[in-house]
């Protein structure tokens, strides 16, 4: 095995604005640009386009160019398959809940139909969710897993690895903490957007490197150093790959750092209307979701 | 919406002898037979195949006739998503644990990796389980949802369920009790045989009178009514869907009965060799699973 051969920095999947009913993936013409922001504030985004669909199979950077209509999750609900979460994962979390450090990850699943897409797509609340209003918001960084991956060593584990994303754990804390297990509290539809794009990981290896925070309404809530990890990138994919094949197209959702609303004090839980950030930098940029009631 | 349209009694998905490079669907020619007992004990099994490749669209049965060369899952890892199961559901099982009877059914999430068929494919105990060796069996009956399921009423329910099969949830236990989460110590490839046919709800519209048994060697370890149920068919469908929709093809696994080897005196763990089957009755039949350890 060797590293993913890559050819591409960045990617997004967006509807462009030439063809409504057409899905593309390609490279947003400005290399620095954070693409979720720019889309968030209006602005126009180029993209050119490459000639494959997805981004498991991207092909060829095209000298086309595109203006994003509509931008969509990285991967689509069918490439996901089921999505891996990790539970407790960074230092300063365990230290903030008061928990001890875990000798293995924690591991749950949320179902492919909870994956959505960047703003201007909302996150739902349930309305099981807002009986009592504990919806939470969880800043993480994703893997993106590119070639089928079981029983993967440490020392092999980063050439499964196709690249980073982030993503907002959304979880509903009452749901959560009444049941022993999480699948059910944050596997709603719409409790996992990811986005805004889909970095590398030969553009950007360590993924220690990362910095992310987590803005509500524009207020700084979570802000943290990705060398915070409790289980590295490496450890991760190889644990959840023992016994158990991770198709290419699966993410694994890295553990949130501290500040979630749960923890805060007075609590800040999400409520309809707001707006919430997770931004993981650099490469990555801002994944904005509008927080909405369902009806 | 009313109940689900039902054109057969019984399926199974199968590679016929005329041509091993297809997969069926069909009723078994005989309406009695244990299909799975059967192939077991190296009978010939002849079906009558349905114009449709898929039980969530099985069109209508045709004159010929089949023998099964190889029985398969009644749905694919493609067809079934995100694999639901409830733990505790069983109040003799919770008894036999010494633990309360839940407000709310426990969710925790199989990958569709784990999805495999009945004998002769082996149940595989990865490398992690056989370290301590305490691979366990979970004789379970299935909810096969029969199409989009999202806010369903408990009243309404059962509009959703196609019908019925069952399962091993094959468990390892030193990893599910070292962590607080269930998803990785019953995700590993093949820890989810079903089968070995799949019966309509309208065939068999209340589960609460299948018996389930699960055998070890012959030896009779689990043996139960569905009427011990903690949560009910309509209830689990309703409470899984709330803010959640439940794509057709949904398999729902219901929990298990006293009897599992971890609660033995002394324990009776899975080993290499052990052959595990789940009986279903009536109409399901028995789903055989060769343990063997993986190399």
């Amino acid at each position: 095995m060797s590293k993913i051969a890559s050819t591409f920095s960045r990617l997004v999947r967006f509807v462009p604005k030439s063809n409504p009913s057409k899905v593309l993936i390609g490279e947003p013409v400005d290399a620095q640009l954070d693409v979720g922001l720019a889309l968030y504030q209006g602005k126009e985004v180029s993209v050119r386009p490459f000639t494959g669909a997805s981004v498991l199979n991207p092909g060829q950077k095209t000298e086309s160019t595109e203006i994003i209509s509509r931008i969509l999750s990285p991967l689509s609900q069918n490439e996901v398959g089921s999505i891996r979460c990790i539970g407790l994962n960074y230092t300063s979390h365990a230290a903030e809940m008061k928990l001890s450090i875990p000798d293995v990850p924690t591991l749950f699943i949320k179902p492919p139909t909870a994956l959505s897409d960047p703003w201007p797509a909302p996150t739902i609340l349930p309305k099981i969710t807002q009986v009592d209003n504990t919806g939470d918001y969880e800043s993480e960084m994703v893997i993106v897993i590119g070639r089928d991956a079981k029983d993967v060593s440490e020392a092999d584990a980063l050439d499964y690895v196709l690249g980073y994303t982030a993503a907002n754990d959304v979880s509903s804390r009452t749901s959560q903490m009444n049941q022993s297990q999480w699948c059910f509290s944050k596997g709603f539809d719409t409790s996992c957007p990811i986005g805004p794009t889909l970095v590398s990981a030969a553009l950007f290896p360590d993924a220690s490197k990362f910095q992310i925070r987590g803005l509500k309404n524009g207020k700084v809530l979570q802000d943290c150093p990705l060398t915070d990890l409790i289980f590295s990138v490496p450890k991760l994919v190889s644990f959840l790959s023992q016994g158990t094949t991770l198709p290419a197209g699966t993410i694994i959702l890295t553990g949130t750092p501290p500040g979630v609303g749960a923890a805060k004090n007075p609590k800040e839980f999400l409520k309809n209307g707001d707006e919430f950030a997770v931004e993981l930098l650099p490469h990555v940029g801002t994944l904005v979701t509008k927080i909405e009631n369902h009806k």
